[in-house]
């Protein structure tokens, strides 16, 4: 594993950011907007919802990707822009004020947005707020940063890692929100990734999407797939490592610190699902194909039925079958074992498809803790894959409720 | 319209029915056995659950079902006899009981259980009961089979229609357990409908599919599908009628009557869905096809964000559009209109895709009623599907983070 470092999205050389209260959101003490600046130009990739409603931001955004250059991302919350007559107008407004703050061309400014669907968004907290965004940028920005794109989420999640290729030291720093409106397909969330390494934007854009397919992509909070998802990795290659351009020895280096940091960050979006008391792990081995695993793994983090039984620290494992077995993939349910684990200790529950027998009292206090990994073992074959989620609490229902007011 | 009845299943000609307590519940008060018996030999035909966990008394009823033929339905609540390593031996051993009792064969016997998965079913309470609950079959035994087979259910779901083919008066009557684990695929929670009608096996196992699709499986409560699921009709010709041998117009109004108590079934276990205090209805019309139109629907009524909005009395139709956009399907989403409707009134929310401006008071009375619908013109087609769902509630989570204690 790459070594997990202090910081976020700064943390790489020669990124700055910053973030502030601009007035979209009613509440001041609150920032709702977010700047990440490189400053030397980058290579950029990124990944975005496959669902039919998309929001505005990212029909900008990929224009703007064509050539898999950036060099800045603006994000704002509280409004998503998304369902409304002047989105992509909004959007693109958006990136001119800050290229013309920061003296950059549109095309090399990513945007995207978060928050409630269809109300419309004015251009004029941007506006007046532009110089004071790029005023503040700095080194130390990144957290202020990642508070400017949190929704309903309770904690910031911000990542770094280092590791050496070439002799010289690199880095990838992260940051991400989540918590509602979370079962990301093809693309997740909004997460936004920086790194000093020198890599061609293919390459970046190949490694992009092989990580998110094992990492954001396995993360689900209540399987809504969101209109705004989206993953922006900027590369500067400050860091002075030889360009990778093919898959090599260092592709891999690379692919094994971004797939260490995005496993962090999407752990931590499931642990901050909206409502959750708890973080569910299910690692699934010995699967037919990866496929089939991963399939098997994000059923079972799915069930609101199985969810709601870890709420009630209930080790209900005929749901945990039950989700198993209506996933849409092929193999032989008869030969399954289950095992819950916690801080507290491990307890086999299933074997073979059938109920193993168990101490009632001892599971209780297995899943009191707060992380538990649902150990499921298919015995037919080598595929292995895990999925994160998080339980369905009363709170879940309370915020989304009420979301709106 | 067929006309709707008084009573359920034992309103056609030659059913009697009985429920008891046999003391697989713990709770005395409660029915746990119910029993359906035809005078005379009928056709029978049933849908089964998809999910690969399948409890065993499906693969004993598969097995009965070989002929087509049936004459009587036993069915207990309080455990699903699902992934226990006796099961089929125990399913097996209920139908030979009930088979001796009721002076049958064997494999005239449909056996189907409800409840919890994977705790061991002992034979005894069959045994020392089965005297008691032939010896209370009457035809006025609906009421009381229909709550031997409940679980977490509110309320009872008998209906009963009536409707003529060739002069002679004909019915069809049902029964059904829902509340939770409900997203049927093929076919659907439980549900046992009884008829006098003539028709050959072949054509009661074609008219049974097709209802099945348009009814039960647009129906979902928390998006899991059961292991246990099964819809079983049998129909033992006493009314008279000319056999219905084809698709002919005896079939169609057959077919409509059919169409029409499975609708009201299926309207109810939605509206008592675990924890539910709204029942809501997508109604989708002008889709591309069917197909289209039905993973519409089902998508807005499966949505947990869209059923919290709703507990929440929450007008928030993004997570409407949002919904619609992940549905696997291809569509121009910048076409559809939404409209609330309510017994208070009607409103649209979003027109050719965008927000429409509207008033929040009153769509917070609009979404007080307890009957919400959601009505959504695709404009691309003349495609229509109507699917049911229900709000989540606090008390969905409530009833699901303890449901074995």
């Amino acid at each position: 594993m790459a070594k997990l470092c202090e910081n976020g999205i700064c943390t790489p050389k020669g990124f700055q950011a910053s973030g502030i209260h601009c007035g979209i959101r009613k509440n001041r003490t609150k920032k709702d907007l977010a700047l990440i600046y490189s400053e030397v130009p980058c290579n950029a990739a990124a990944t975005y919802t496959l669902n039919k409603v998309k929001g505005a931001p990212i029909a900008v955004t990929k224009q703007h990707l064509q050539d898999g250059k950036a060099q800045a991302i603006i994000c704002n919350s509280g409004n998503a822009n998304t369902c409304n007559a002047n989105g992509v107008e909004i959007a693109t407004q958006m990136c001119a004020l800050c290229a013309d703050a920061l003296q950059l061309a549109s095309e090399d400014i990513i945007v995207a947005s978060t928050g409630v669907i269809g109300e419309p968004l004015s251009i004029d907290p941007f506006a007046t707020h532009m110089e004071e965004l790029v005023t503040k940028l700095s080194y130390e920005g990144g957290s202020d940063a990642c508070e400017g794109i949190m929704t309903t989420d309770t904690f910031k999640k911000e990542f770094a890692v280092s590791f050496l290729l070439d002799g010289k030291e690199c880095h990838i720093g992260g940051m991400a929100k989540g918590s509602g409106m979370i079962h990301p397909n093809m693309a997740t969330m909004l997460a936004f990734l920086t790194s000093d390494v020198a890599i061609s934007s293919e390459m970046l854009d190949e490694v992009v999407h092989e990580v998110v397919n094992d990492t954001f992509n396995m993360v689900s909070v209540d399987g809504d797939t969101s209109t705004n998802d989206m993953l922006c990795m900027l590369a500067n290659g400050l860091a002075g490592n030889e360009v990778i351009q093919e898959k090599d020895a260092a592709y891999a280096v690379f692919k094994d610190a971004l797939m260490d940091i995005c496993t962090e960050i999407s752990r931590h979006i499931a642990k901050d699902g909206e409502g959750a008391s708890k973080l569910l792990t299910c690692q699934v081995v010995h699967g037919n194909d990866t496929m089939t695993a991963k399939k098997v793994a994000k059923s079972v983090i799915t069930s609101s039925l199985f969810k709601a039984a870890m709420f009630g620290k209930d080790a209900n494992w005929g749901r945990i079958l039950c989700a198993i077995g209506y996933c849409d993939a092929q193999f032989d349910i008869n030969c399954i074992d289950v095992t819950l684990q916690s801080a507290y200790g491990s307890m086999p529950v299933c074997v073979n498809g059938a109920g193993c027998g168990f101490d009632e009292e001892r599971a209780v206090k297995l899943l009191s803790e707060d992380e538990i990994i649902i150990f499921i073992d298919m015995k037919q074959g080598d595929a292995k894959a895990t999925a994160w989620g998080c339980d369905l609490t009363y709170d879940y229902v309370k915020i989304n409720g009420d979301y709106r007011t």
